[in-house]
Protein backbone atom coordinates (compact mmCIF):
# COMPACT_ATOMS: atom_id res chain seq x y z
CA UNK A 1 0.00 0.00 0.00
CA UNK A 2 0.94 3.51 -1.02
CA UNK A 3 2.27 5.38 2.65
CA UNK A 4 0.62 8.81 3.32
CA UNK A 5 3.01 11.52 4.16
CA UNK A 6 4.08 13.17 7.27
CA UNK A 7 3.62 17.09 7.16
CA UNK A 8 5.41 19.34 9.56
CA UNK A 9 2.21 21.86 9.82
CA UNK A 10 3.68 25.11 11.67
CA UNK A 11 1.22 27.33 13.98
CA UNK A 12 1.11 30.73 14.75
CA UNK A 13 3.41 32.56 17.03
CA UNK A 14 0.58 34.05 19.08
CA UNK A 15 -0.38 30.51 21.26
CA UNK A 16 -1.61 32.06 25.16
CA UNK A 17 -0.96 35.61 23.86
CA UNK A 18 -4.07 38.35 24.54
CA UNK A 19 -4.09 38.57 20.43
CA UNK A 20 -4.42 36.75 17.85
CA UNK A 21 -3.04 37.32 14.51
CA UNK A 22 -4.94 36.53 11.45
CA UNK A 23 -3.98 33.11 10.16
CA UNK A 24 -3.04 34.18 6.60
CA UNK A 25 -0.34 37.25 7.92
CA UNK A 26 1.69 34.04 8.97
CA UNK A 27 1.20 30.95 7.09
CA UNK A 28 1.37 30.99 3.55
CA UNK A 29 -1.77 29.91 1.59
CA UNK A 30 0.04 26.76 0.35
CA UNK A 31 0.25 25.57 4.31
CA UNK A 32 -3.71 26.55 5.07
CA UNK A 33 -4.31 24.44 1.81
CA UNK A 34 -2.40 21.51 3.71
CA UNK A 35 -3.68 22.21 6.75
CA UNK A 36 -7.41 22.04 5.86
CA UNK A 37 -6.81 18.73 3.40
CA UNK A 38 -5.36 16.66 6.13
CA UNK A 39 -7.54 14.83 8.60
CA UNK A 40 -4.96 12.39 10.79
CA UNK A 41 -2.37 14.70 13.34
CA UNK A 42 -0.20 13.42 15.59
CA UNK A 43 0.18 16.86 18.28
CA UNK A 44 1.44 18.08 21.37
CA UNK A 45 -1.91 19.20 22.77
CA UNK A 46 -5.24 18.23 21.45
CA UNK A 47 -7.50 21.40 22.23
CA UNK A 48 -4.51 23.85 20.97
CA UNK A 49 -4.92 21.66 17.65
CA UNK A 50 -8.80 22.32 17.16
CA UNK A 51 -8.30 25.23 18.20
CA UNK A 52 -5.57 25.49 14.86
CA UNK A 53 -8.35 23.80 13.06
CA UNK A 54 -11.34 26.14 14.45
CA UNK A 55 -8.69 29.33 12.41
CA UNK A 56 -7.66 27.07 9.59
CA UNK A 57 -11.18 26.47 8.96
CA UNK A 58 -12.85 30.06 8.96
CA UNK A 59 -10.18 30.48 5.86
CA UNK A 60 -10.74 27.54 4.24
CA UNK A 61 -12.96 24.83 4.59
CA UNK A 62 -12.06 21.07 6.70
CA UNK A 63 -12.03 17.93 4.80
CA UNK A 64 -14.10 16.53 7.48
CA UNK A 65 -15.76 18.06 10.49
CA UNK A 66 -13.71 18.90 13.94
CA UNK A 67 -15.28 15.71 15.46
CA UNK A 68 -14.32 13.31 12.75
CA UNK A 69 -10.60 14.48 12.90
CA UNK A 70 -7.74 11.96 14.19
CA UNK A 71 -6.17 13.60 16.75
CA UNK A 72 -3.32 11.70 18.56
CA UNK A 73 -1.33 13.61 21.52
CA UNK A 74 2.26 12.80 22.25
CA UNK A 75 1.94 10.90 25.60
CA UNK A 76 2.83 13.17 28.65
CA UNK A 77 6.47 11.68 28.94
CA UNK A 78 7.10 13.38 25.75
CA UNK A 79 5.96 17.01 27.45
CA UNK A 80 8.03 16.33 30.01
CA UNK A 81 11.13 15.53 29.12
CA UNK A 82 11.26 15.96 25.21
CA UNK A 83 12.06 13.67 22.81
CA UNK A 84 15.04 14.80 21.25
CA UNK A 85 17.38 12.33 22.42
CA UNK A 86 17.23 9.34 20.13
CA UNK A 87 15.65 6.46 21.74
CA UNK A 88 13.45 8.79 23.96
CA UNK A 89 10.86 8.06 22.73
CA UNK A 90 9.70 5.44 20.42
CA UNK A 91 7.31 7.45 18.02
CA UNK A 92 6.25 4.28 15.29
CA UNK A 93 3.19 3.48 16.39
CA UNK A 94 1.32 6.75 16.10
CA UNK A 95 2.01 6.86 12.51
CA UNK A 96 -0.09 3.51 11.82
CA UNK A 97 -2.79 5.94 9.75
CA UNK A 98 0.46 7.32 7.63
CA UNK A 99 0.99 3.23 6.63
CA UNK A 100 -1.70 2.99 5.92
CA UNK A 101 -1.82 5.43 3.36
CA UNK A 102 -3.17 8.68 5.40
CA UNK A 103 -1.31 11.76 5.39
CA UNK A 104 -0.46 12.73 8.50
CA UNK A 105 -0.30 16.39 9.80
CA UNK A 106 2.65 16.92 13.05
CA UNK A 107 1.50 20.38 14.90
CA UNK A 108 2.75 22.05 18.06
CA UNK A 109 1.27 24.72 20.60
CA UNK A 110 3.34 27.31 18.88
CA UNK A 111 5.75 27.78 15.76
CA UNK A 112 7.71 24.92 14.20
CA UNK A 113 6.91 21.59 15.37
CA UNK A 114 10.40 19.72 16.24
CA UNK A 115 11.91 23.14 16.65
CA UNK A 116 12.10 24.20 20.28
CA UNK A 117 9.42 21.79 20.70
CA UNK A 118 8.21 18.09 20.99
CA UNK A 119 8.26 16.22 17.55
CA UNK A 120 11.35 14.51 16.50
CA UNK A 121 10.56 11.44 17.41
CA UNK A 122 7.73 11.32 15.14
CA UNK A 123 9.97 12.86 12.47
CA UNK A 124 12.96 10.04 12.80
CA UNK A 125 10.00 7.40 12.99
CA UNK A 126 8.10 8.63 10.05
CA UNK A 127 12.03 8.42 8.36
CA UNK A 128 12.36 4.52 9.71
CA UNK A 129 9.16 3.54 8.53
CA UNK A 130 9.91 5.24 4.73
CA UNK A 131 6.83 7.59 4.96
CA UNK A 132 8.28 10.97 3.53
CA UNK A 133 8.50 14.07 5.56
CA UNK A 134 7.52 17.41 4.29
CA UNK A 135 8.10 20.35 6.21
CA UNK A 136 5.71 23.22 5.46
CA UNK A 137 6.99 27.05 5.69
CA UNK A 138 5.43 28.89 8.72
CA UNK A 139 6.86 31.38 11.32
CA UNK A 140 10.06 30.30 13.23
CA UNK A 141 10.23 32.63 16.26
CA UNK A 142 14.08 31.33 16.42
CA UNK A 143 15.51 32.67 12.87
CA UNK A 144 12.82 35.64 13.23
CA UNK A 145 14.71 36.68 16.13
CA UNK A 146 18.05 35.89 14.60
CA UNK A 147 17.95 37.60 11.37
CA UNK A 148 16.15 40.78 13.37
CA UNK A 149 19.35 40.85 15.59
CA UNK A 150 22.02 42.10 13.21
CA UNK A 151 23.73 38.88 14.99
CA UNK A 152 25.89 36.47 12.58
CA UNK A 153 23.36 34.78 10.44
CA UNK A 154 26.51 32.48 8.99
CA UNK A 155 27.31 30.69 12.26
CA UNK A 156 24.72 30.60 15.21
CA UNK A 157 23.23 27.95 17.74
CA UNK A 158 20.53 27.80 19.48
CA UNK A 159 20.68 26.21 22.98
CA UNK A 160 17.29 25.69 24.20
CA UNK A 161 16.82 26.97 28.26
CA UNK A 162 19.55 28.12 30.76
CA UNK A 163 19.81 26.51 34.21
CA UNK A 164 17.20 28.39 36.80
CA UNK A 165 19.57 28.32 39.33
CA UNK A 166 21.13 31.83 39.56
CA UNK A 167 24.65 30.75 39.93
CA UNK A 168 24.64 28.19 37.34
CA UNK A 169 22.61 30.54 35.35
CA UNK A 170 25.57 32.82 35.24
CA UNK A 171 27.94 30.25 34.62
CA UNK A 172 26.45 29.03 31.58
CA UNK A 173 25.72 32.16 30.90
CA UNK A 174 29.61 33.59 30.67
CA UNK A 175 30.41 30.32 29.01
CA UNK A 176 28.07 30.97 26.35
CA UNK A 177 29.48 34.85 26.17
CA UNK A 178 33.01 33.22 25.73
CA UNK A 179 32.36 30.94 23.14
CA UNK A 180 30.37 33.33 21.37
CA UNK A 181 33.21 35.90 21.45
CA UNK A 182 35.95 33.12 20.98
CA UNK A 183 34.09 31.69 17.65
CA UNK A 184 31.77 34.85 16.56
CA UNK A 185 29.20 32.47 16.90
CA UNK A 186 25.86 33.64 17.92
CA UNK A 187 24.46 31.83 20.58
CA UNK A 188 20.32 32.32 20.94
CA UNK A 189 18.36 30.93 24.17
CA UNK A 190 14.77 30.61 25.78
CA UNK A 191 13.34 31.25 28.81
CA UNK A 192 9.63 30.24 30.37
CA UNK A 193 8.04 33.53 29.84
CA UNK A 194 7.52 34.15 33.56
CA UNK A 195 11.06 34.07 34.23
CA UNK A 196 12.18 36.40 31.28
CA UNK A 197 12.87 39.69 33.59
CA UNK A 198 14.75 37.75 35.94
CA UNK A 199 16.67 36.22 32.65
CA UNK A 200 16.72 40.14 31.44
CA UNK A 201 18.41 40.94 34.76
CA UNK A 202 20.92 38.20 34.98
CA UNK A 203 22.05 38.75 31.13
CA UNK A 204 22.38 43.11 31.96
CA UNK A 205 24.14 42.33 34.94
CA UNK A 206 26.70 39.21 33.78
CA UNK A 207 27.55 39.94 30.63
CA UNK A 208 30.44 41.93 29.33
CA UNK A 209 29.66 45.90 28.75
CA UNK A 210 30.41 45.38 24.93
CA UNK A 211 28.85 41.82 24.07
CA UNK A 212 25.88 42.84 21.64
CA UNK A 213 22.38 41.38 23.39
CA UNK A 214 19.35 41.01 21.13
CA UNK A 215 16.23 40.69 21.99
CA UNK A 216 12.84 39.62 20.28
CA UNK A 217 9.64 39.72 22.13
CA UNK A 218 5.98 39.16 21.04
CA UNK A 219 7.24 37.89 17.37
CA UNK A 220 4.47 38.42 14.58
CA UNK A 221 1.81 40.30 17.01
CA UNK A 222 1.12 44.23 15.78
CA UNK A 223 3.68 45.64 19.17
CA UNK A 224 6.56 43.05 18.69
CA UNK A 225 9.81 44.12 19.85
CA UNK A 226 13.29 43.91 18.12
CA UNK A 227 16.12 45.11 19.56
CA UNK A 228 19.80 44.73 19.44
CA UNK A 229 22.67 46.86 21.33
CA UNK A 230 25.98 46.89 22.90
CA UNK A 231 25.04 45.80 26.94
CA UNK A 232 26.15 48.78 28.21
CA UNK A 233 23.62 50.69 26.16
CA UNK A 234 20.57 48.51 27.51
CA UNK A 235 22.70 49.12 30.65
CA UNK A 236 20.26 52.63 31.01
CA UNK A 237 17.06 51.24 29.81
CA UNK A 238 14.26 49.93 31.27
CA UNK A 239 13.80 46.61 30.63
CA UNK A 240 12.31 45.34 27.00
CA UNK A 241 10.97 42.16 27.71
CA UNK A 242 7.23 41.26 30.07
CA UNK A 243 6.49 37.95 31.68
CA UNK A 244 3.35 37.37 29.86
CA UNK A 245 4.56 36.77 26.46
CA UNK A 246 7.33 34.94 24.40
CA UNK A 247 10.63 35.86 23.85
CA UNK A 248 13.89 35.22 22.19
CA UNK A 249 17.45 36.06 23.67
CA UNK A 250 20.92 36.10 21.65
CA UNK A 251 24.04 37.27 22.25
CA UNK A 252 27.17 37.86 19.68
CA UNK A 253 30.42 40.57 19.36
CA UNK B 1 10.56 63.26 11.31
CA UNK B 2 9.24 59.77 12.41
CA UNK B 3 11.51 57.08 11.03
CA UNK B 4 10.63 54.41 8.45
CA UNK B 5 11.06 51.06 9.30
CA UNK B 6 13.06 48.26 7.77
CA UNK B 7 11.12 44.76 7.07
CA UNK B 8 13.19 41.96 6.69
CA UNK B 9 11.34 40.52 3.73
CA UNK B 10 11.59 36.66 2.70
CA UNK B 11 12.08 35.34 -0.34
CA UNK B 12 11.18 31.58 -2.13
CA UNK B 13 13.93 29.38 -2.20
CA UNK B 14 13.79 28.57 -5.76
CA UNK B 15 16.48 31.06 -6.64
CA UNK B 16 18.76 29.68 -9.86
CA UNK B 17 16.19 26.28 -9.73
CA UNK B 18 14.77 25.31 -12.84
CA UNK B 19 10.99 25.30 -11.55
CA UNK B 20 9.24 28.24 -9.85
CA UNK B 21 7.04 27.85 -6.84
CA UNK B 22 3.52 29.78 -6.78
CA UNK B 23 4.99 32.88 -4.22
CA UNK B 24 1.32 31.89 -2.46
CA UNK B 25 2.79 28.49 -1.68
CA UNK B 26 5.62 29.90 0.35
CA UNK B 27 4.92 33.53 1.76
CA UNK B 28 1.94 34.01 3.73
CA UNK B 29 -0.58 36.75 2.24
CA UNK B 30 0.67 39.07 5.08
CA UNK B 31 4.22 38.72 3.70
CA UNK B 32 3.12 39.99 -0.37
CA UNK B 33 1.08 42.63 0.96
CA UNK B 34 4.11 44.05 2.77
CA UNK B 35 6.11 43.39 0.01
CA UNK B 36 4.04 45.27 -2.45
CA UNK B 37 3.81 48.65 -0.48
CA UNK B 38 7.32 49.17 -0.38
CA UNK B 39 9.22 51.26 -2.57
CA UNK B 40 12.74 51.55 -1.18
CA UNK B 41 14.79 48.65 -1.27
CA UNK B 42 18.34 47.27 0.04
CA UNK B 43 19.46 44.21 -1.57
CA UNK B 44 22.17 41.68 -2.30
CA UNK B 45 21.22 41.69 -6.12
CA UNK B 46 19.10 44.44 -8.05
CA UNK B 47 18.05 42.17 -11.12
CA UNK B 48 16.50 39.46 -8.70
CA UNK B 49 14.93 41.98 -6.24
CA UNK B 50 13.26 43.24 -9.24
CA UNK B 51 12.39 39.68 -10.54
CA UNK B 52 11.31 38.74 -7.04
CA UNK B 53 9.21 42.19 -7.74
CA UNK B 54 7.64 41.17 -11.00
CA UNK B 55 6.20 37.77 -9.17
CA UNK B 56 4.45 39.58 -6.16
CA UNK B 57 3.18 42.60 -8.68
CA UNK B 58 1.43 39.53 -10.26
CA UNK B 59 -0.55 38.31 -6.89
CA UNK B 60 -0.76 42.69 -5.60
CA UNK B 61 -0.41 45.62 -7.41
CA UNK B 62 3.06 47.23 -6.50
CA UNK B 63 2.89 50.63 -4.88
CA UNK B 64 4.72 52.36 -7.83
CA UNK B 65 6.26 50.73 -11.05
CA UNK B 66 8.96 48.80 -11.37
CA UNK B 67 11.00 51.74 -12.85
CA UNK B 68 10.31 54.19 -9.80
CA UNK B 69 11.64 51.50 -6.93
CA UNK B 70 14.74 52.78 -5.27
CA UNK B 71 16.62 49.90 -4.96
CA UNK B 72 19.78 49.78 -3.56
CA UNK B 73 22.74 46.92 -4.04
CA UNK B 74 24.77 45.62 -1.23
CA UNK B 75 28.29 46.75 -1.96
CA UNK B 76 30.45 43.94 -3.85
CA UNK B 77 33.08 44.10 -0.41
CA UNK B 78 30.15 42.21 1.25
CA UNK B 79 29.28 39.91 -1.26
CA UNK B 80 32.73 38.79 -1.00
CA UNK B 81 33.23 38.57 2.51
CA UNK B 82 30.10 39.10 4.02
CA UNK B 83 28.69 41.49 6.52
CA UNK B 84 28.13 39.40 9.66
CA UNK B 85 31.45 40.45 11.74
CA UNK B 86 30.74 43.72 13.41
CA UNK B 87 32.51 46.27 11.71
CA UNK B 88 32.85 44.58 8.02
CA UNK B 89 30.75 47.01 6.86
CA UNK B 90 28.82 50.30 8.23
CA UNK B 91 25.48 50.40 6.70
CA UNK B 92 24.33 53.34 8.08
CA UNK B 93 24.50 55.20 4.87
CA UNK B 94 21.87 52.46 3.07
CA UNK B 95 19.55 53.26 5.20
CA UNK B 96 18.87 57.50 4.57
CA UNK B 97 14.96 56.77 3.29
CA UNK B 98 14.19 55.43 6.65
CA UNK B 99 16.04 58.43 8.12
CA UNK B 100 13.54 60.38 5.78
CA UNK B 101 10.55 58.38 6.94
CA UNK B 102 10.09 55.75 4.13
CA UNK B 103 9.97 51.84 4.81
CA UNK B 104 12.52 50.14 3.45
CA UNK B 105 12.44 46.16 2.78
CA UNK B 106 16.02 44.14 2.73
CA UNK B 107 16.05 41.55 0.53
CA UNK B 108 18.78 38.34 -0.70
CA UNK B 109 18.39 36.27 -3.52
CA UNK B 110 16.53 33.26 -1.43
CA UNK B 111 15.42 32.73 1.60
CA UNK B 112 15.09 35.16 5.07
CA UNK B 113 18.17 37.90 4.86
CA UNK B 114 20.87 38.15 7.26
CA UNK B 115 20.90 34.28 7.80
CA UNK B 116 23.39 32.31 5.76
CA UNK B 117 23.46 35.40 3.60
CA UNK B 118 24.36 39.05 3.28
CA UNK B 119 22.27 41.85 5.25
CA UNK B 120 23.24 41.41 8.93
CA UNK B 121 25.30 44.84 8.41
CA UNK B 122 22.00 47.03 7.43
CA UNK B 123 19.89 45.30 10.41
CA UNK B 124 23.09 46.53 12.92
CA UNK B 125 22.94 49.96 11.17
CA UNK B 126 18.73 50.11 11.43
CA UNK B 127 19.11 49.39 14.92
CA UNK B 128 22.12 52.10 15.98
CA UNK B 129 19.79 54.13 13.77
CA UNK B 130 17.00 54.01 15.70
CA UNK B 131 15.01 52.33 12.82
CA UNK B 132 12.68 49.73 13.92
CA UNK B 133 13.29 46.36 12.29
CA UNK B 134 10.44 43.99 11.59
CA UNK B 135 11.31 40.49 10.12
CA UNK B 136 8.35 38.91 8.05
CA UNK B 137 7.38 35.42 7.66
CA UNK B 138 8.57 32.93 5.09
CA UNK B 139 10.51 30.08 4.10
CA UNK B 140 14.05 29.41 5.96
CA UNK B 141 15.90 26.57 4.26
CA UNK B 142 18.19 25.82 7.54
CA UNK B 143 14.90 25.45 10.19
CA UNK B 144 12.66 23.23 6.89
CA UNK B 145 15.33 21.09 6.86
CA UNK B 146 16.37 20.73 10.71
CA UNK B 147 12.48 20.19 11.60
CA UNK B 148 12.68 17.89 8.92
CA UNK B 149 15.56 15.84 10.07
CA UNK B 150 15.03 14.98 13.53
CA UNK B 151 17.47 15.76 14.70
CA UNK B 152 17.72 17.73 17.98
CA UNK B 153 15.26 21.01 17.71
CA UNK B 154 16.19 21.45 21.03
CA UNK B 155 20.46 22.25 20.49
CA UNK B 156 21.82 23.12 17.48
CA UNK B 157 24.04 25.44 15.08
CA UNK B 158 24.37 25.89 12.29
CA UNK B 159 27.97 26.37 10.64
CA UNK B 160 27.74 27.89 7.18
CA UNK B 161 30.39 26.23 4.34
CA UNK B 162 33.00 23.86 5.36
CA UNK B 163 36.90 23.97 4.38
CA UNK B 164 36.77 23.43 0.82
CA UNK B 165 40.33 21.22 1.02
CA UNK B 166 39.69 17.57 1.18
CA UNK B 167 41.95 16.77 4.17
CA UNK B 168 40.32 20.09 5.92
CA UNK B 169 37.36 19.47 5.34
CA UNK B 170 37.91 15.97 6.68
CA UNK B 171 39.18 17.08 9.80
CA UNK B 172 36.49 20.05 10.62
CA UNK B 173 33.88 17.57 9.76
CA UNK B 174 35.54 15.34 12.83
CA UNK B 175 35.00 17.89 14.89
CA UNK B 176 31.63 18.11 14.44
CA UNK B 177 30.49 15.20 14.74
CA UNK B 178 32.64 14.95 17.96
CA UNK B 179 31.27 18.12 19.45
CA UNK B 180 27.64 16.96 18.33
CA UNK B 181 27.88 13.38 19.76
CA UNK B 182 29.75 14.66 22.53
CA UNK B 183 26.82 17.22 23.50
CA UNK B 184 23.67 16.09 21.38
CA UNK B 185 24.10 19.64 19.28
CA UNK B 186 22.82 19.07 15.71
CA UNK B 187 25.55 20.43 13.57
CA UNK B 188 24.05 21.91 9.72
CA UNK B 189 25.75 23.77 7.50
CA UNK B 190 25.55 23.91 3.76
CA UNK B 191 27.32 23.86 0.07
CA UNK B 192 27.72 25.73 -2.66
CA UNK B 193 25.57 23.44 -4.81
CA UNK B 194 27.78 22.25 -7.32
CA UNK B 195 30.10 20.86 -4.84
CA UNK B 196 26.82 19.02 -2.88
CA UNK B 197 27.88 15.63 -4.32
CA UNK B 198 31.87 15.83 -3.03
CA UNK B 199 30.59 16.88 -0.35
CA UNK B 200 28.14 13.91 0.46
CA UNK B 201 30.98 11.39 -0.36
CA UNK B 202 33.11 12.93 2.37
CA UNK B 203 30.33 12.51 4.91
CA UNK B 204 29.17 9.04 3.85
CA UNK B 205 32.85 8.01 4.00
CA UNK B 206 34.63 10.42 7.06
CA UNK B 207 31.79 10.10 9.62
CA UNK B 208 31.35 6.93 12.13
CA UNK B 209 28.54 4.61 10.97
CA UNK B 210 25.89 5.15 13.50
CA UNK B 211 26.16 8.82 13.14
CA UNK B 212 22.75 10.35 11.63
CA UNK B 213 23.03 11.93 8.26
CA UNK B 214 19.97 14.22 6.98
CA UNK B 215 20.12 15.75 3.92
CA UNK B 216 17.13 18.39 2.69
CA UNK B 217 17.92 19.10 -1.16
CA UNK B 218 15.02 21.55 -3.28
CA UNK B 219 12.91 22.40 -1.04
CA UNK B 220 9.80 24.31 -0.94
CA UNK B 221 9.83 22.72 -4.71
CA UNK B 222 7.63 19.73 -5.95
CA UNK B 223 10.13 17.64 -5.99
CA UNK B 224 11.72 18.15 -2.42
CA UNK B 225 13.97 15.32 -0.46
CA UNK B 226 14.13 15.61 3.02
CA UNK B 227 15.64 11.97 4.48
CA UNK B 228 17.50 11.23 7.62
CA UNK B 229 19.51 7.89 8.45
CA UNK B 230 22.46 6.63 10.12
CA UNK B 231 25.63 6.65 7.84
CA UNK B 232 26.03 2.93 7.28
CA UNK B 233 22.13 2.92 6.37
CA UNK B 234 23.42 5.68 3.40
CA UNK B 235 25.97 3.89 2.10
CA UNK B 236 24.37 1.32 0.36
CA UNK B 237 21.93 4.01 -1.82
CA UNK B 238 23.37 6.23 -4.47
CA UNK B 239 23.56 9.65 -3.33
CA UNK B 240 20.43 11.95 -2.65
CA UNK B 241 21.90 15.39 -3.25
CA UNK B 242 22.40 16.32 -7.12
CA UNK B 243 25.08 19.40 -7.80
CA UNK B 244 22.44 21.81 -9.29
CA UNK B 245 20.05 22.85 -6.73
CA UNK B 246 20.50 24.14 -2.75
CA UNK B 247 21.26 21.71 -0.27
CA UNK B 248 21.13 21.40 3.60
CA UNK B 249 23.24 18.64 5.29
CA UNK B 250 23.00 17.87 9.27
CA UNK B 251 24.35 15.56 11.63
CA UNK B 252 23.69 14.34 14.93
CA UNK B 253 23.24 11.73 17.72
Amino acid sequence: MKRGRLYLVPAPLDFGCAVQVPLAEVLPAGTIAVAARLTHWVCENAKSTRAYLKRVGELQPLALPMQQQDIVELPREVHKKGDHAPAAFDARSLLKAALQGQDVGLLSEAGMPAIADPGSSVVRAAHELGIEVVPLVGPVSLLLALAASGLNGQNFAFVGYLPQEPAARTTRLRELEALALRTGQAQLFIETPYRNQALWQALVQGLKQTTRLAIASGLTLPDAVCRSAAVMAWKQQPAPVSNDRPAVFAIGP
